[in-house]
């Protein structure tokens, strides 16, 4: 047997790969493609770029532009491989033995128990209410009795959908050790349009993660960013090694971030659908809707896994949770996508929901 | 202060961008531009690549690829973000105690101490002869000593370009234990052309890296590959968190693999380059050349600090060493540009001999 690190056979095994569906509502992704003018920019900035060198410019360019969107330095942007990538090494950085605990709400974004795993560190999760709010008072009181060396909050929350106001981070900030991280992962931010960047000059703890894949589309290009006081930066910088972002992926967020008015009406369009199916959903017997500022609804169905089975059959892939999710067993997550596949798993749905009453 | 895990103050900072020069041959990067029939079919295939998907298909289509050219099953297969990220967590899943030994032999590529300093193993290394050939019987009795956890091998090794025969491999896994992993990092091997993934078969505990940054000239891209049996595979897939590879750089690579015979003029080029380069240098008072099996040339320079600002003020980039590195600092290496780099740089070198002669 090899020396491997202590630890490492209990991770989950490398999961990668994603099936195909005629309907793909299964990973909040965005179902639309890229405006054509982007589209268009971006294949004849992809030919330019000098793919037999190390990247260096690609990177400095988008992190220079996206500090002169926030009115932030350059020593405040730091780019990784998806915010996934930047939230495992945000994990790893205050981690390292069980001493050191993160605390998040639950149900919440599923890998941050698997980062905290990764990170030897040992996660405290805050259960979310019955109807699954988060109350910042237990949320503050658990990261201070534990005195988290990380706290952690997706707003909005990735599964449920809800999203706490900008004065709700900011009572939690002042009211946790300045000694404590804060983590708020913001993946979904471009459908609520209330961010927390603000609060950065004030708050030398808070650090904030963006994404490329949700509201611009680029998924598959894994870009996302951090924003945070130079320290921290600096300080989580050192857990990167040399070249860890690739110079096409760089090149196709910079383009389009530039032209990010473009996606302006895809934004738009994938609220509308969200209220629009949350009100259709609303009408179905057997079935609730949750409130929801991101791309995506969370919905209890009554007999979830017959359900899930009968979209399967229809080549619809929605997110399920497994019998052993207590909390969301009785639930899909379903993400918005183009108006006639919302249609489609809709008419599924009603179906479904005909047949059992 | 916050709770940073401990260790991470002392790595250094992170170091992402190069220098941009008229010359540039420090890096050993490929510097002719992709064959004119790849560059067409890579935009091609770009265009078509669905972006606002997590990467999937292009994974698994590219481990395939690799997997049927070396006639192993896709479970040997990993991919990662350049061989950096692959080498990186190899070494991370062999750390976590100072008591992890990780053996390499010293000059070798420079990351492998920043790399075990991260895993926070304990790095031990063989000095090379005088001659920077590596003794084997040194090496193995290292590791066996050592008790190591992982032995690092670069083959052709980087910076001083030479190379041990496929029987010296064969012959240091003979003789460590089957207990210690053994990585044979393979990133200049296309400039060689004696590969060791023949031994694969046999050594259960063989990890061979090989990278698209160097002979595919792909450095831009970041993806390498890792083969070994399929059990390693799965203890180091386990470091590595979902959707770590992006699909325009799969899907890059995988147009350059399928095409990998229009690279075979391009490597004999940089081959042919490396020869007629070293004959010249040979010529010149004051100046060693050692024997290379890679894209680049490790040279023997009196008054290296000189000639480096030589270089620097006619904008051309080499590889230096700085006065600390006592086996090195009278060195210089220089990647193979085109010929006519390599005859700009020469004339620069040549001028330097002949005013100090």
């Amino acid at each position: 047997m090899l020396k491997y690190r202590k630890g490492l056979n209990d991770m989950p095994p490398y999961d990668g790969t994603d099936k195909f569906y005629n309907i793909k509502v299964n990973a909040n992704e965005c179902n639309m493609a890229m405006p054509p003018i982007v589209a268009e920019r971006l294949m004849a900035r992809l030919q330019s770029v000098p793919i037999n060198r190390y990247p260096g410019e690609e990177y400095d360019n988008l992190v220079d532009q996206i500090a002169r969107n926030f009115k932030l330095q350059p020593e405040n942007v730091f780019l990784g491989n998806g915010s996934s990538e930047l939230i495992e090494k945000i994990f790893y950085c205050f981690g390292g033995s069980k001493a050191k605990k993160i605390v998040f709400p639950d149900p919440s974004f599923s890998m941050y128990h698997i980062y905290a795993q990764a990170a030897q560190a040992d996660a405290v999760t805050v259960p979310l209410e019955t109807d699954f709010t988060l109350d910042i008072d237990k949320f503050v009181t658990a990261i201070n009795d534990n005195n988290a060396a990380l706290a952690v909050l997706c707003n909005p929350n990735n599964p449920t959908g809800g999203a706490l106001p900008v004065s709700d981070i900011q009572y939690i900030l002042d009211n946790i050790k300045t000694t404590t991280a804060f983590l708020l992962d913001e993946a979904y931010v471009e459908f609520y349009g209330r961010s927390a960047v603000s609060l950065l000059k004030d708050y030398p703890n808070l650090i904030i993660c963006r994404t490329f894949s949700k509201a611009y589309g680029l998924a598959g290009a894994r870009v996302g960013y951090m924003l945070a006081a130079r320290p921290v930066v600096a300080m989580i910088g050192k857990s990167f090694m040399p070249y860890h972002m690739n110079s096409l992926s760089l090149a196709t967020a910079d383009i389009c971030y530039q032209m990010r008015q473009e996606f302006v009406p895809h934004i738009q369009i994938m609220i509308s659908e969200r209220k629009r199916m949350a009100e259709q959903i609303k009408q179905l017997p057997g079935f609730a809707v949750f409130p929801s500022e991101t791309n995506f609804l969370l919905v209890h169905v009554n007999d979830q896994p017959e359900l899930v089975e009968l979209f399967e059959k229809n080549d619809v892939g929605v997110r399920f949770f497994s019998p052993d999710n207590k909390r969301l067993k009785d639930y899909i997550r379903i993400s918005m996508g183009t108006r006639e596949e919302n249609d489609t798993w809709f008419g599924l749905m009603k179906a479904f929901s005909e047949g059992r009453g």
